[in-house]
């Protein structure tokens, strides 16, 4: 292979450009999908696309797909990517990181004079923090037909705006179909958003797939007392019931290999000091690689809560399913890739599956997909303080040329 | 004794007429301290108390107190009554019961042409419940010296004004002065407001005090972190810490008989279902009539809390005490003399605590003072369901005539 290398400088001088669009002050970023803040993000990756003589097309859901001409035209393209919409108080890694480290590799091939056989296409898709407009991943899910565009369009905002709307409003409701053209496969660099890998002092992960998840609410109806003139033989108490639960969870997570359990809301009602609540209402967050282990978690979770709440005299008044998404596994080929890039360039290199969502599991219903891993400082993401160093961030992006370009050969 | 009687139809009146003010047309009442609907209900007592021909005082809290002469005016009153205040979903008997009975009393007496030796006097407290204006039993504790005017007047309610401004406002700043005239002795007719009496199918209780409380709030900062990325070992979760204290809180009111403990307040900051919170806040209320008991359990408490924070490594970053009241006894004379008041008229009796604050604590500082329980039906108040059927509470107020009459003997 010609000694392509990537300039890690200007990787640094994109990423912190475009953190001053919807900037928050304090190191993070908010750049809502389809506000005028992303609408800004937009313009100015565009306008580098366009500074590289990438050819850019936008589709009806405001994805943008920027292709860098391959030998052979006929061919489809190598894709990497990512996203640059942000949460409310998001970072300057998520997701950026994976477009503007496209647009350096493609740099760093111009500057060899490289020219893949198959097209290089980056791209970014709408909407996949989903913290405007539900659900997440929306633009990826719609570039590869998992969801109608009228349906996407009719997204209704937590601003109770219409998506399709403000996609209009700000200029980049595109003219290119979707489902869009499958590439030939789909490569992803993102930030772990977790510690994994600090923890163990790796540099790059080769991700295996994404855990499935499911997210269960389960509301628990007893009687509502006074603290203090009710005997403790006598409560109904949901809080008691629903205690119960958030350390099952853990239990069950410690006895399940992988398994990944959260109570992140637990809410009383009436939510009072002096009086015995009337009603919880808890979620449970699990999440694991294997789908059957993820149901047999879910069934044991079942029953530990229906016979917790029997033997306080308390109803499941309701147990609803907020989302359920079975594990998607990446591409072997891709995987092995990647973990070989790393290796020919001396990196240390650990196979590991991605605990949160990203726009690869949805190419990857398409084409050969991957993601290459960089370590989260702190595990810390959504939040200013995400920090990843530039020595890693200039490694993510090499081992993402270099499986690019063998992807591309 | 002259076979003195009260008469059920007038007591069932005035508590219907006393209900129509300030109605929840559910069958609940609505009578929030000094508000337009309090001065309603508080015209319409004394014009009651008026007609009786007492001799009514308000003082300068709003107290009111009315006397029925005895055959020796230098001698202190015996009192009975309660508050006509109510929570914002109030029921018909809470207080009320104990002031209209208070004058049924009246009525019987003068029916019967008796004139006991020491004055009656039948009073309602300002602000019992606490539910505007705190802290709750503002008026009786106004009423015994235990809290200056000045600093009543100026207590804040839950709207911003001003208690001594609403008192203006609505008439009801009396001349007479505070602390109050001590009685000769203090006993108070209440709904239990719980569901001892009922269970046990015992008619009158004869109250032996108040149970000590203990409010207190654990605040606990662990590590926000994603729910799908963060492994099990790596999590500091302070929502799993506060559901083992909320499970402890049951262990240690079953360990220590006759102690209450209830979690009735808990909240996860952020409170997202796929967020390991940074926080959670809990309150613990604890009861029990002995203070030493008390003393020990919240001490077991504390040393639970900090020890099962440092073992999911997260820091009790705040405890407050909300409030503390030592548990407070009543009079053995008084006690001793509501159940043979009970036993004489055939009455099934117990001895017991209550889990709820009344006036009559506060009036156990300066005088001898009891109070005469009768059964909530299902334990149910603070709610428009709140029930004592007929035959109970005329039981109730003819102990409570026998009381007060062989007190004022």
């Amino acid at each position: 292979m010609s000694p392509v290398e990537i300039v890690l400088h200007r990787l640094l001088g994109d990423l912190e450009a475009l953190a001053a669009v919807g900037s928050t002050g304090d190191g993070g970023n908010c750049r809502l999908a389809l506000t005028d803040e992303d609408a800004g993000g937009r313009e100015l990756v565009v306008g580098w696309m366009r500074g590289l003589g990438l050819e850019v097309s936008v589709d009806r859901i405001g994805n943008v797909v920027a292709v860098r001409a391959g030998q052979d035209p006929t061919l489809p393209p190598v894709m990497t990517g990512s996203h640059i919409d942000t949460v409310r108080t998001g970072g300057r890694y998520d997701g950026t990181l994976g477009v503007l480290a496209g647009l350096e590799v493609c740099r760093a091939l111009d500057d060899a004079g490289v020219t893949t056989r198959r097209p290089l296409a980056v791209a970014f898709f709408t909407d996949e923090e989903g913290s405007r407009f539900a659900p997440d991943m929306l633009g990826s899910l719609v570039y590869v037909g998992g969801m109608g565009l009228e349906q996407a369009l009719d997204a209704v905002g937590i601003d109770g705006l219409r998506l399709g709307d403000e996609l209009e409003r700000i200029g980049w409701a595109g003219a290119a179909p979707v489902p869009g053209p499958s590439p030939y496969a789909f490569v992803e660099l993102h930030i772990e958003q977790g510690p994994v890998l600090e923890e163990a002092g790796v540099t790059i992960g080769a991700v295996t797939g994404v855990q499935g998840i499911s997210w269960q609410e389960f509301e628990l109806a007893g009687q509502s007392n006074h603290a203090g003139t009710t005997p403790m033989r006598l409560r109904r108490d949901p809080a008691y019931v629903a205690a119960q639960v958030v350390t099952y969870v853990r239990r069950l997570a410690r006895e399940y290999d992988g398994l990944r359990g959260t109570v992140g809301r637990l809410r009383l009602h009436p939510d009072l000091v002096n009086v015995v609540p009337a009603t919880a209402t808890l979620t449970v967050d699990l999440r694991h690689t294997s789908n059957d282990m993820l149901t047999t978690a879910e069934d044991e979770l079942a029953q530990f809560v229906a016979d917790t709440a029997t033997r306080e005299d308390v109803t499941v008044a309701a147990t609803r399913s907020l989302a359920r998404f079975a594990p998607v596994g990446f591409d072997e080929t891709v995987i092995s890739l990647v973990e070989r890039s790393a290796q020919a360039r001396d990196l240390p290199v650990m196979r590991l599956p991605s605990g949160a969502g990203h726009d690869a599991q949805m190419l990857a219903r398409v084409c050969p997909t991957g993601m290459i891993f960089v370590p989260s400082r702190d595990g810390i993401s959504h939040n200013p303080a995400e920090h990843t160093d530039p020595a890693l961030l200039a490694a993510g992006t090499s081992v993402l040329l270099d499986t690019l370009v063998e992807l591309a050969a």
